[in-house]
């Protein structure tokens, strides 16, 4: 079958390749893919992989949809179901996974990173790795919320209590994550303020009737309070890290939240106690998501109320391009992998 | 100042009369109404009364809004401020003010029913009563959410934690609370599943999008597993009581809630503990909502977010009417009351 | 190996029988018993069995504590390792499995009710129904955690926050599971109220310094209200049901919660729906505890801070007479059964 | 009336005096102090103050417990009750305050810091600052509850939930609030571990039956991993700041917490988001406890569960040298002034 092979470190390591279809453990389920898409984690992989422990040769990518191929005996699936994968394999043993917390299994195994991806004709995993999803939602959008999606429910829905109402400022609006937040902040009745800059995308956030500051302008801080009537938001989303992080602290009203899943400019801003402790504010990382509160995206998702942007599409040929595009200036959206 | 005026129980105890326009004790603030809505309990205390325990004559009406007229030394308002009402006069001290759940003071007033209320020119209360409202919003929509939206907040957000994507029932969706806890629900991503009946109302439901069971057409609970994959909601919402208890159970998922401000059919159903526990399912009464959820419903409002259903709008002059007219049975949403 | 088979319903129905010992299945561990302890629901299959599934002949018994004997490759556990057995089989796979509570799992297999059960020299069981406890612990006491205290874990500390100073009140203490949450709730720094009767009961519970009231000298909630100085308790822990319901209803505090895990004297009382919504208490009934529950549980149970009352400790070979006891008026405690 | 008086900077600013009785405003009590305790906070004060605005002469002290010598109409008070001080005048109508979070009150002021203190024969208060406590308490002890334990409480069970079983860490246990941690942790049923050193408080915490590390034996983190298995611990208390920052986030289990009211050591440790977002961490700043909080810490020390260490008690004569002596190196416990 055709898979994208990640065979050594660098832009060139990655290419499409012939490799053997899985053949199913026992217990797995075999399932065709449809589509897949790119995460930067993916394009981290490749290019550095630093701390990373796998070992190559391996496929590539964490997301995916796909229709279930071959089911084992007992299993709730069909051959012919159509399936969302849960980005992991996890050990349904350890504490986290009995309390239902997968993202903190101690020996989960994330597709494309620890085994083999979605970014082939065909992948092999545990039952508890697949969800339904219904046959009537558009398969490349679909493909798109395992990862980006999933991590965002977490950091708005997961950490502290959102009603309708309560205002959300994320920063760095255009990653991937970040505008995944941004949009289920607004499902969930949020007023939603996020910082971006580039006249493209201030543009295209505006038009989608967001509350845009271009933090070219100065300290957003500033222009959140402005908003805000000088009391600050109740939560901040910020993957951006120690170039945000105290603007994000700042930008908090008394009792506020920061919410972080990375920290792409910096993992080491000062922690700020004394600002914390005054005004009584709380940080939390956050990592992925659980089984159930992937549940929960999909049946969101399937409502349609959310409609993840979608940069471009390409074909599982040309699968390197799409890593390749995740790097481009001007992308806006996800990247996707039509493979069947 | 004209005022409706509450002398004697019975459909002609309610008329518009000539009082004195209040005088602010210490702290309090005179407010200029501008508009207000009745509400099923006012109904209740002009033709009943039956356990309610204050004197007549007394003016009516519990929600509305109006704009300073007067404020004392060191308040938070100025004159010519747009306000909103909090329906009740709380006492501050007893142990639930101070925990933040006005509901449950233990001393007290609701406007209209323990003391002098909002259908009249004007209204003096202390300050904690009053909640700034944009200029901008319409006065008559905003008029009708003190008390059902306010009550439906509680009832939505405040028992059990509501994520996008979680299933609620609303049943008999006609009454005013109702009707409001569906569009909450709904704001805040849920899918909502209600129950009504009469062909207008079926129409009106469904030309909003949501979700009708016609209960005329058998047990609810059955039609609600249909539309659940078997699986039961997340949420009831229930203020019909006795006459539809027993399908709310049977249409919870395992785990799942009912939340009742409310039991117009009768207060006595079984409690069916053995299905209570073996199912792991919880009952919540709910009443009217703290100050906090009304500053969230406020935010939510004036986002443009939600839009009461509006019935009719009558004339300070003619509020008697607009009191027969809710019991009318072609009535579809709030009556409000202009005054200025 | 040896085993209490229930070979028919009945009181004679259950007798020590020669049994194969079980060969595990595929990932099962093995384990060699030490001791389990028998519990109301262990009657209830003997003697009636209505609404139970099971097929007979069946090896008794829920909860026991043991060693194992076989592990399959790949384990956490290694022979001779002490192991406490979590009272299900639980798939792992349902939408509740996956979101960690295990108690609703849709296709659970409770021991001794569904599939063999613990009272017997050998059990097979799947390695997520094994938690590891102490070498230190006792044996016997351990032995009688497993269903009483889960499910008393769950009532007090899984449906509403308990904070120390809060007031507890448990319903017709005498009972195991009753025992137990009025036991769990002091450990968390709760004051407790209890109500029982008879003279032995009385005098025990004072001599353990909980605060008791003679439910034969009148209704309960009249002593609970003055001893709470009018107020009620924050929480109601209630197994007996119809013949209590209305007294744990008034002895609440406004906003306080009815806890409930069974109703020996009948599941229909009125779900009084007017008090509910007026002074917004809630109702939750709950069963057993989940996976992550059991953890919190044997930690607290390890660091000696609960030690349950045990009534009397049966060999084996005197299995059926331990049933016996369950139901002799003058029992308080837990009835043990000595296997190894 | 006699008070204790801070009329400038330094060391030698403190001084008992001899000023007028306070007139109660309207609405005010007077309450005839009966003991105070001294806090850090207060040498913070006298010493330096930097931040601070107040302005001087004024009379110190935050917490105490006195008797309500003259009380308004209509005043849940009565001459002769034995009253606390909620260490706060708190406004009662801003947001934070109307959903009972009196510590975020945007105008509160503290006792002492920003109006007249504790440490006088008489002070005059608005009852909202008042809770009732029992005559039957030790009246010095409980002067020390006010601050310490009321700071202490919301950071051990008002950020995360804190179940018997769970595991807590305390950085530098020998400071006020942080020994108060460890007491409270323990009456709710939690396993406490401690960091201290010196001989004298290492043999003290010990022989209270703590688990006690040395951090002047190297880094605490590796003794506590020892300690819990490798896993680390569920809550944190670190008032200590950038000294122990790093080594609290590597003490938490995956999920754990870190709270903190305080970083005498540096207020600016790295955030290490990093950590923070893989092991899915939360830090929560905390700042005294709300007027609820005070009301449950009231009735757990009421029930016996807390008796707090105390280090000397001074005459009011004496009250300058009782300030002193809160900086003595072998002080273990709090410092009261007996006032009457
Ligand atoms: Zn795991
Ligand atoms: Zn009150
Ligand atoms: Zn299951
Ligand atoms: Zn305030």
């Amino acid at each position: 079958m055709r898979a994208l092979l990640l065979t050594a470190r660098g832009s060139q390591g990655a290419a499409l390749s012939d490799v053997p279809r899985p053949v199913p453990a026992q217990g797995q389920v075999l399932v065709r893919m449809l589509a897949a898409s790119v995460n930067r984690v993916d394009l981290y992989m490749r290019d550095n992989g630093a701390g990373i422990t796998h070992s190559l040769p391996q496929i590539m990518g964490i997301d995916g949809v796909g229709e279930v191929a071959e089911a084992p005996e007992g299993s709730r699936f069909t051959p012919g179901d159509r399936v969302i994968l849960y980005p992991y394999e996890f050990c349904g043993k350890c504490r986290y996974c009995l309390e239902g917390d997968q993202p903190l299994c101690t020996s989960a195994k994330i597709f494309g990173e620890h085994r083999d991806g979605t970014i082939a004709d065909y992948i092999a995993v545990p039952e508890t790795a697949l969800l339904p999803i219904s046959d009537s939602v558009d398969v490349e959008a679909a493909a798109t919320i395992g990862v980006a999606y999933l991590t965002a429910w977490r950091m708005v829905f997961g950490k502290v209590p959102l009603a309708p109402g309560a205002t959300v400022l994320v920063q760095g609006a255009g990653g991937g994550v970040s505008y995944a937040a941004a949009q289920l902040a607004r499902v969930a009745g949020a007023r939603v303020i996020l910082t971006t800059t580039g006249a493209a995308k201030l543009v295209h956030f505006r038009d989608q009737g967001f509350e845009v500051i271009d933090y070219a302008d100065g300290p957003s801080s500033k222009s959140v309070l402005a908003l805000t009537g000088g009391e600050g938001v109740d939560l901040v989303v910020d993957n951006v890290g120690a170039a945000t992080w105290d603007q994000s602290l700042r930008s908090l009203r008394r009792g506020g939240a920061i919410v972080t899943c990375g920290a792409t400019t910096g993992s080491a801003p000062s922690a700020d106690l004394q600002r914390m402790f005054i005004r009584q504010l709380s940080v939390h990382g956050s990592t992925m998501g659980s089984v159930g509160e992937f549940r929960q995206l999909i049946a969101t998702f399937e409502s349609g109320a959310i409609r993840p942007p979608i940069d471009s599409v390409y074909p599982l040929e040309r699968a390197a391009e799409a890593l390749d595009r995740l790097s481009a200036p001007d992308r806006l959206g996800k990247v996707v992998i039509q493979i069947a």
